[in-house]
């Protein structure tokens, strides 16, 4: 039976004083959650009084009165107006480190600099520690929202571009931009998020590569579906699922996502898009020709490159790709089959590293593809098939 | 506990006679050991005597002698020498049908036509029966064969061109078309594949969108990472495994899939890149002017038309997609809590639709997403934490 709090979540929070989340959204919400079940004293902020007093009654805090004196402001607005936010809390709140978790983090610094500097107040951004944990779902909102959201999941810091004085003491507020980064550390910690140290050039383009291109590849493809014949859209399988799986995500967000990190993402997809046309030239030449010379090379050369690229994508864990062995397992399509299935490979001590479930189109049976370190899978084929199950060799 | 047959694949296979399949890789060795389960006749053939010797020693089939008379042959031969084969076996058994398992169906529809008008017997087509059964593994050879690979797949079936004379008889060999369709019928049952007629035009351009497209659209997404940081790559989350999971597959048979349909994925390529173009000429403009006019129409644009192509593609079981709904449970890494989740979801009585295993990077913990049915979903969060699961909100 698993503890309802695992032991290396307990303890006191690492956060002091309150913190004031303005934008009570899915991940507003979720981090109000977590800092609560953590015992910190959690303020909440929106725009919108009804989402406001929503994630108050999901349990993500206290509605904020007007005069808080955080230790901490949380900026989870959409990604448009978390500049202004973001300055304007910096404002409000001397005495406090303000932080974001905006997808995208050049533009959003650069609003923060550019506002400050309307306002004479430029050293506040020593203040400011750009955020962004690499998380969230497909559904938005309070609703949606869930304290283990940020668990485990890399969360980006962007550490203040200010160049400190001698002691390390910020220009104004009394804070050191050590003392805010510590803070902001904390903070991750108790949402369980694993900091990543960055600067902001580098997370946009990093994001542009492992989150925005394969999100616009993702939607590409789909929508060649758009026209297709039912009869040929019958015919497809775990690979297209996988490839469009993202397809289904939210239009409002991604605009602005793909707006504000334009510059990385379009460079990304002109290389891309260089690949791609190399590619349809030698398939085009292929159409006109079976024999066309090199051709083929160039093929081999596209799939290679994807497939050493590929490699580098990193597997459980977040470390490099382990090799697991996978088991296949012909499955039924009722109840308890899987919970029997899962107690057989416990009982034989094997730990499962992975898992996918794979649909028998038109049948009803599935086949689970049980993914174990390699030492596991000859006890399992000898085991399993003991127990009843038909195992595929 | 499961039958080590189910109650609809008992009783008399469907195939009469001997089976003759010539190339005795991963598909010809995989409906060998399926044909074999049912008492079907099967004779081996490679080119290859260390193939058809494997494939014979891991239960596919006898060694196929010099004088064989088969009621069918499968020809399970790479791509590029599908058409050469099919052509050689319809001379060789003037008696038996012949097909094959191909990617691809125009290309080996033509050679077949053009290596019998070589050879003046153009009236055997009638005997021939394209067919294409949507299934694979990433391992290849008969030592990757398993005898389920077929179970529940579609198996595309394109019948034989030729007109028939007045009483539906074939030019030569005494069988006639629809005859030759039904033995082929037979296999594909035995196989407990699903068969789906198509014309090869209609095959073709089907796999172009379903299968090669993403194919190509997952290689290049996962080449833009060979330069990325390492740190980059480290961000990477379970969306870009998604994308980019089939760029593994191995290079020289994408090169003869892609070759042998250039014609139809270069259209779709093509139609593709006009779609990115015109995201690319958005997010320049963005680029250059983050207020540039109608850009960010243009990609919601993009971004909608995803989301539009993604709810065509059938879900479970080849049926429309069904609303499931998703209860997300965290498990830690540990053998057996995987088990104890399924069979307390199993004991409250709820089917499991669909799973997927969400690895949390850096902690030794997983969240298990569980599809059920919308009635099954209030029922888990109602019981689960009650038996010590942390059921997210």
């Amino acid at each position: 039976m698993i503890p309802r709090e695992p032991a290396h979540d307990e303890g006191p929070a690492h956060t002091e004083g309150t913190v004031l989340v303005v934008g009570t959204g899915l991940l507003g919400a979720s981090a109000g959650l977590r800092l609560r079940a953590c015992g910190v004293d959690v303020a909440l902020d929106d725009p919108s009084p009804t989402a406001r007093a929503l994630a108050r009654d999901v349990g993500a805090g206290r509605l904020a009165g007007p005069d808080e004196e955080p230790s901490l402001v949380l900026v989870a607005a959409p990604p448009d107006v978390t500049a202004q936010v973001v300055a304007d809390q910096l404002r409000a709140h001397p005495g406090a480190v303000v932080t974001d978790v905006a997808s995208v983090k050049g533009a959003v610094l650069d609003g923060v600099a550019a506002a400050l500097a309307r306002e004479g107040a430029a050293g506040a951004a020593a203040r400011y520690v750009g955020g962004h944990p690499m998380a969230g779902r497909e559904r938005s909102g309070a609703t949606s929202a869930r304290s283990d959201l940020f668990t485990g999941r890399p969360w980006v810091l962007v550490p203040p571009p200010v160049v400190d004085d001698a002691d390390g003491r910020g220009q104004e507020g009394g804070v050191r931009a050590e003392e805010a980064l510590q803070r902001v550390l904390a903070l991750v910690s108790d949402c369980r998020g694993v900091p990543v140290m960055m600067g902001a050039a580098a997370h946009d383009e990093a994001v542009a590569l492992v989150s925005h291109v394969p999100q616009v590849a993702a939607s590409l493809v789909a929508a060649r579906l758009l026209d297709a014949r039912d009869e040929a859209v019958a015919l497809s399988g775990q690979g297209l699922r996988d490839v469009t799986r993202i397809a289904a995500s939210d239009p409002a967000l991604w605009v602005q996502i793909l707006g504000a990190n334009a510059l990385p993402v379009a460079r990304a997809l002109h290389a891309l898009r260089a690949d791609l046309d190399d590619l349809l030239g030698a398939l085009d030449a292929l159409a006109a020709d079976g024999a066309a010379v090199g051709a083929r090379a160039r093929v081999a050369r596209a799939i290679d490159e994807g497939g050493a690229g590929v490699a580098r994508v990193p597997g459980k864990h977040g470390t490099a790709p382990v090799p697991f062995e996978v088991v296949s397992v012909l499955v039924p399509d009722e109840a308890g089959s899987l919970a029997r299935l899962f107690a057989d490979v416990g009982d034989i001590g094997v730990n499962v590293e992975d898992f996918r479930l794979e649909h028998a189109p038109g049948r009803l049976v599935g086949l689970a593809e049980v993914s174990v370190l390699p030492a596991g899978r000859p006890r399992l084929e000898a085991e399993l098939p003991r127990r009843g199950w038909r195992v595929a060799g």
